[in-house]
């Protein structure tokens, strides 16, 4: 993988920390003390904003596969799944905190370029890294991230603000980071059976993309304070739009009715799906990994999204909490299901 | 392990998480909003202070031996080592945020001991856990925390803030934790050799319980508070007091010179060292895992100091950033030296 290769432990431990942290650029004017001392110092939020944290773990083997995902990809995911979370407050991110454990198998170079990955997200959102812990494991790569942001007190959106008859809403295309990941376990297998073979992922580079560096949308933060709306819950689809929707539904004491011909697919997406023998709408539903915002919204606020660029309206919640409904395109009536990924029940 | 043992499969991820967060108690006034939604929420810190944060990866094999190390306890030190990060900041904890990796080896039972020790120590600090990830694992246990805690702006203590003529400080005794993993390291190799006999653990107490179950040092910063003194530089002490000396030394650009006998070592200690041939200077200067605080002060501090019962005096620091002495028993110098542990070098 490495032209070069230096073992960590010819640096050891603290030459590792001094190698990967550097450069570290910091912008947050309410950074006071970054990496290097036994904990990072942070000033208050402006006033009238509270502190958002979310933390998430990332296991070799379970959540990604050094086979085809990039180590400086794989950082930069790292980070944007936990910019997510902070999305799906209402939030705007502000600060990270890394874990990183490697086992011998991967050198300096390795862990710079995981790095890289991680600094190029952090200057992406205008995120300081702030602190880091950095050791060795006994098989394979974990990745901890801990993100926070900043929220207007009044605008944190939780999962459970949502009425009967909010409008559901989704941002961008669905499905696409699942069949990207399809399209890579394909060339894979390929690879394994015939180890000469070039992988052939041409015409692939948006789902590619989508699965191995997906984006954080923070955009859409914003782009609902201009529009002046807080919505009355939000998640971000890591699970696929039907785990999140039911998630926000019960969540909320809703039930939920979905469209099947409202969900935003990318052409892309479903002529690859067909192509690989999968229901295109069952990889929006079920695929996962597409980092979009979905939230509600009170119908009255139907106007400022009927027609914008960003949003697909997806359907409305229901009085009744036990309503799991799916309307199919040729207008019959299915139960909407979660089969979202669980790594505990290797379902994926 | 377990009486009983029940799959984390048969309940998912979900579930589990359900199961494990379900009586977290909450008792910070600054905690809006702990588990449950894509991130947490929390108020800013009162005026005057400011936010800090650590971050500690700890993987088995690496950190901990599950061979004897209760899952209880290592929850609870999981917590503890970064409680004590924030102590080192002149800081008091008050949030934590806990991803948790496990292979399908680890039962619902297994991972809610693990939980159970993480509450507790949460309890005893006054500490609200309010996030986390739970996730499976290829292989093992991995355990990150992320913990904040608050700080006057005016009193937080970096490792780069002391001068010449400093005194140097350290709270409690020195080598017990150490010892207490040799005794465990012993009885471990007794047993793998003859699986049937008993751990001969009696009478090594208060040496196992510095090793399994350490405490964060909060009270030293209450103390330090009472006594209106600023440390110009605090670390903990996780990697043995020379290591830990020299950090400090360097990063304030001086020397050090620490005296031999003015080391606080306690007595079950130190014949537990003789009893092992082991040298017990040598325990305290490179054994590590304390958690005891080690910081500096002003000479004219010394009226403070000189006969509390909660510091021991141990050095000071000098001009010549290149001096490194410690001072013998017989009066003697001789170079002091970092041989702390360093997962990377398997140097233990």
């Amino acid at each position: 993988m490495d032209a070069e290769r230096t073992e960590i432990g010819t640096i050891g431990e603290f030459g590792l920390i001094a190698e990967l942290t550097k450069d570290i650029k910091l912008q947050n004017p309410r950074t006071v003390l970054g990496v290097g001392d036994d904990a990072a110092i942070v000033a208050p939020p402006p006033a009238g904003k509270q502190t958002v944290v979310s933390t998430d773990l990332l296991c070799e083997g379970i959540h990604f596969d050094l086979m085809y995902a990039p180590l400086k990809h794989l950082g930069y995911k790292a980070i944007v799944v936990n910019l997510s979370d902070l999305c799906a407050m209402n939030a705007l991110p502000t600060h990270v905190v890394v874990g990183l454990a490697l086992s011998n198998r991967f050198s300096v170079e390795a862990a710079k370029e995981l790095y890289a990955g991680m600094k190029l997200a952090c200057e992406r959102y205008k995120v300081d890294l702030i602190g880091g812990d950095t050791t060795s494991s006994k098989s394979g790569l974990m990745i901890s991230v801990t993100a926070f942001g900043e929220v207007d007190s009044d605008k944190a959106t939780l999962r459970n603000g949502a009425k009967a008859g909010d409008l559901v809403l989704v941002s961008g295309e669905l499905g696409g980071a699942f069949m990207g990941l399809q399209v890579l376990e394909r060339e894979k297998h390929v690879f394994q059976e015939a180890p000469g073979a070039q992988p052939d992922l041409t015409g692939f580079d948006g789902l590619l993309e989508r699965q191995l560096k997906p984006e954080a949308r923070v955009d859409v933060v914003e782009e609902l304070s201009k529009l002046e709306v807080v919505p009355t819950s939000m998640i971000d689809i890591s699970d696929g739009l039907a785990s999140e929707a039911l998630h926000i539904a019960s969540a909320s004491g809703c039930g939920v009715r979905l469209h099947e011909d409202k969900i935003p697919m990318g052409e892309k997406m479903y002529e690859t799906a067909r192509a690989f023998n999968l229901d295109p709408t069952l990889c929006t539903l079920s695929g996962g990994e597409d980092y979009e915002l979905l939230f509600t919204v009170p119908q009255d606020h139907f106007e400022h999204f009927k027609n914008h660029p960003m949003f697909s309206i997806v359907g409305y919640l229901t009085e009744d909490p036990n309503e799991r409904t799916l309307i199919t395109r040729n207008g019959m009536e299915t139960e909407l299901k979660a089969q979202g990924w669980d790594g505990f029940n290797e379902e994926h």
